[in-house]
């Protein structure tokens, strides 16, 4: 019945999500090129303003064209040859990492976790003792599984120990605490799609002064996504300059500059904290209508995905049914776990009500498809945490 | 905390109300004219549609700048000096009808209702059997309460008594059944913000010929609102003619025509059922939390406005923690009930999703401010209903 | 052929006109009501910048929904019954104030100018002096033929014989220089879709203290325009408080702010100056291809609208091919010259560049349809006049 | 002056070009996500919109993340170790695929024009022969310069002397006859900000079944442009079935569909006709006020970029007072001609009212700034091309 009804509908997806109006509609430009200074603008602010969210005051911000997996290749061009990594994943996006270091003919290895589990801390600390790894790759948020692993004590482990510490931020930059210099990190890259809460199209990073000393042509890595090509067009353009290597997504450059505004005037603090209880409100709902989460361990669930087992229906009916009722959910990808979940994301302008009216719906729609909810549960669960959390 | 993020608000309001993207970009024009082909479709698309939702076949419809109001007082155009007329008033907006008629010197005699409660149809016939009423007017849907007035049967009774019968439609057309022609209605207005989902900017109309037969310059009111200025106007542009008097609003002719085609596209009787539903929702959740409607016969309870009372709480303190919470409510504007009662409006582009969200925000928000509301009874019997209705 | 590209066609049209695509974007808002905060900013915003443009730092402004003619209707309620008028008409919409105070009973005298002429200032004096005028009406520019009306002039003569002096400034306002209290006039109306450049469905007008302290329920006039019920409507809303009479055209008040705010930024004066070298372009032009102005004299030229009369070719011919050269003009439409012209208009957001292509693509299409022009000496006379102007 | 009216600029730069409002406003949505139907839908009709312009019924269709570059850069997935590429430069574009292929290894000829100039077929012709490569690049318009290179009879002497012919269509795709399949090119491709007239985001390309047979992960390349990982997803979206490898630019999508719909609608035939007029027009006017092009021979004048020498005035002071009078053009770029040359773009949406009044703007403003053009020559010739042209 809601289907009807295009704008009241929820993406309650993994990236794209749900995106606010004033941030499309800046990037409504009918003549702006690539040398325009209104452009010159945006990407000078949006540099900007990436700095902020990630914490990384003193760190290099780029904006490349593609999406998070561009932004983990990037990373490839401050390795030589030679180099060895140490790959730490929890799931699809973590093993990312190692198809996008084979086609390199970097040397890696690999730890990792059972779907809904996660490599603990002390586990990469032994690996990492055991070896010398010039790069380590981390995944805040495991987009897969829902499931966060805690980087910045990972970080403190094996800071000293290792030379670049590149964590891949796509599905926690701006829903989850990110403090890049303070913990120690030297990358952290996203895309404009996730809680940024832009359309697809860029790959957003950050890089420590010892990370992009590493840049140069010498390094591995293609031409289009090799940072030592757009080192310089980010320095230039942050100081106002045009400059041109290839042709930025200028018009989402105008609406990431608008998103690092909103999210200005929102506060970082109350966005994170925003996050926190509709993924909070909505986990009370899952977990009272009697269903269980992929993320095993509480101190791991994310604020902006949450994988929910099934254990009798079809997956691909609940979605349909879901996405006829108004609201999309995303599918599980994890092929351990393929076909027994869907994954609710929870990122970017998202409210409490859309988790009080998404819980509302997946509750009749498990119920009537033959699932074995409690129908009135999990929408009084999330009520009842909303009254303890938000008044 | 919803407050910041724009997009997710639901304004449960009495017009404007929420608006689909498509209804408002299909109005982004630069350079539409009033002479330009685009325009003058336009135009003649949506007086079509109009004549379709109306249920009036064989009506010319009336797009005309203003609103409800405007809309009202053009049918002074049909009236000439002498004629008396019978105003059946269930609150401010059947009222109004007395202001404006006194403006122009026309007779009226008037049956008043108390706040919550309507006209019988029996007390209208009797009144109009006991004089000579060139028109009669009724108001489908009370604005300020949420009543419905049996139209149909008013008519029944009424129709062979009058010379006119005029339905102020402003708060039911598009969300309540209308069936003007087989119900015997001459005249029923609308506005562009209520039920249709656009921007307000335009009066609707269709007129039977009997109406439209009596439209002449002899006839009493104002320039800018006589129907006579408009009649032709509005024939050369449903005909495909380009055509001035006055400067039509252009843009809000497109959102019209659009907001014309997304209706049959979900279907006229689909949407019906849809205002009657999230109504239902509304109603269920608002009476389990141990609220009483403004409204006090089922039978006229309104798919479209509901009217809560409150008994302790002061209702613009409910008002701005609601807007505060991302859901925006009318405030209650009938004298008799001043202070003592809130709006939800649910027209246009709503669902189920905002009627769920609208109760468990409204409880907890009156539990908080010290309503005696039984928290989560309201979230439930909302949930129950949905169950019951819409799966 | 250049039909096919909607973007670049320039309507050069007397209303709607070319639009600034970031005034349409301000009003694409889904969910702002009639009392929510943006609203009461956006109008109260508005109110003040009509104020500016106005030349009115003490009158009170108003905007209501509608347009240039219920501006004009609503004056009238400045009126009571036995009041004089005196209209001061140079054409179509000089008369339409007869057809206005006609439908009130008000008693009228006119002064009339031919077409293309207008009534001379010692004239209106002299027709002052025979008579006790409460009311002078003058049209600034004649939307019809494109003659102003030199009304500062006129109101200096006549300031201290009337009670009070109406200037409809439909076409001039925003693109001609008004000073209405350094002048001396009471009341100066306009119309959202002019020379403010935003889409039609409002107008708007200043009244002055003694215009304003005659505004009650004991005037003339009928309900829905009747100033008498937008007067505390207006201070409300200016004063930051939301208030209702009938729903304004909240969207629009949006696109209205954004207005005023681009004319701030571009600057009254630029703005003023944009507009009489656009119009002084385009005149040259006109007139060095052989074509007569329907102006006749030069100090009446306006700089918003030009009438450009035709010898030899039908007038919807000229309009159907500059429509499909990408260039919307607007029909002749005073009965005195019917069939003999058209109309440029030049207001809002319009530059030399279009004033040279306007040029350019007449002076082929006259020369194609056989109007005898010089081709090529049109376009090298703007040419020459920006070369002069602008550089 | 007109830098204050903003959307009546004209950005006659190489990409982005002015865009269409109605696609800009195609990608306006809130919520559709990766696997959303409608992505779906757009991602299909784009699919086969892409093969249509390209004149490849039976080509295999790719919209990937990025622009020219990263299409150019997909095209080593197509190359396997020891694979010999000859690359026909005319210009920086020309030239950038010896950067990209020396990143992968690749053993690459090159046969070099000078600036303005362009390689001979037979010279291309006479390289094949002496050598055995399995790909030769052709660059259709050489965006530095506007030359355009014959790649019809190129493809024609060397078809079947080499593996694969790759022609890179970024500045000629939608504004230059292609027919890849009907000439023997295998790979053409191009970008969305191009004469597709679109935002930037994506790079397109078709590749005949020879070339894709040869797509697989043994060959060279990285990891997001590989054609391997995009090949069935590509598949999946024309058949109608969401897919992911990488998120693509969901709401650019929509846009291009849009374009696609828009160039359908225009006729293909038509809108390289209007390319053709407007560059004849601009070409006119430039070399009637006795400037030079940078493209040497009129065979190779492109029909979307023009290369514009000055003799004495500084390109940047021209583009900045350009700029200022509303018309954005491009900075030359050729290392050869630093400092000595502008380009104009006129790529897409583009008429020839801009061609006037571009070409109206330059003469004046190079007068001005002291550049020895004959003011008012330029504008005749280009207002005497369009009366022969297009009239």
């Amino acid at each position: 019945m809601n289907k009807t009804v295009r704008d009241r509908r929820a993406l309650m997806h993994v990236g794209p999500v749900t995106i606010e109006l004033d941030v499309l509609l800046a990037g409504v430009k009918e003549n702006v090129g690539f040398s325009s200074r209104e452009f010159v603008d945006a990407m000078s602010s949006s540099l900007k303003g990436l700095r902020k969210i990630m914490g990384a005051p003193h760190y290099q911000s780029f904006i490349i064209p593609g999406g998070g997996t561009s932004a983990m290749e990037s990373v490839v061009s401050m390795l030589k040859k030679g180099d060895k990594v140490l790959v730490v994943s929890n799931g699809v996006f973590g093993d990312r990492w190692l198809n996008i270091f084979k086609r390199y003919g970097v040397s890696v290895d690999s730890l990792k976790a059972e779907a809904g589990d996660y490599v603990k801390p002390e586990i990469v600390e032994e690996a990492v003792k055991k070896n010398s790894y010039t790069m380590v790759t981390l995944t805040h948020v495991e987009t897969s599984t829902g499931v966060r692993e805690p980087v910045k004590e990972v970080t403190k482990r094996i800071r000293d120990l290792v030379q670049l510490i590149v964590v891949d931020g796509v599905a926690s930059v701006a829903g989850e605490e990110m403090r890049a210099e303070e913990w120690g990190i030297d990358v952290v890259l996203t895309a404009s799609q996730k809680a940024l809460g832009c359309p697809p199209g860029a790959g957003l990073l950050v890089a420590s002064p010892k990370a992009v000393s590493r840049i140069s042509q010498d390094m591995l890595g293609g031409y289009y996504l090799h940072l030592s090509n757009w080192l310089e067009i980010m320095r230039s353009l942050e100081d106002g300059k045009a400059s041109y290597f290839a042709t930025l997504p200028v018009h989402l450059a105008f609406m990431l500059a608008k998103a690092f505004d909103l999210i200005e005037q929102e506060g970082l603090e109350n966005r994170l904290k925003r996050h926190e209880i509709v993924g909070g409100a909505i986990r009370s709902g899952v977990e009272a209508m009697g269903l269980s989460l992929v993320a095993k361990e509480p101190s791991t669930y994310s604020n902006t995905v949450t994988g929910v087992k099934l254990s009798k229906v079809d997956p691909s009916k609940v979605l349909s049914s879901m996405d006829e009722a108004g609201i999309e959910l995303a599918p599980g990808v994890h092929p351990a776990l393929a076909g027994r979940y869907v994954r609710i994301g929870h990122m970017g302008w998202i409210t409490p009500n859309d988790a009080i009216s998404t819980i509302a719906t997946l509750e009749r729609i498990l119920h009537s498809l033959g699932e074995q909810v409690k129908l009135g549960d999990g929408v009084r669960a999330t009520q009842q945490y909303l009254t303890e959390n938000i008044l």
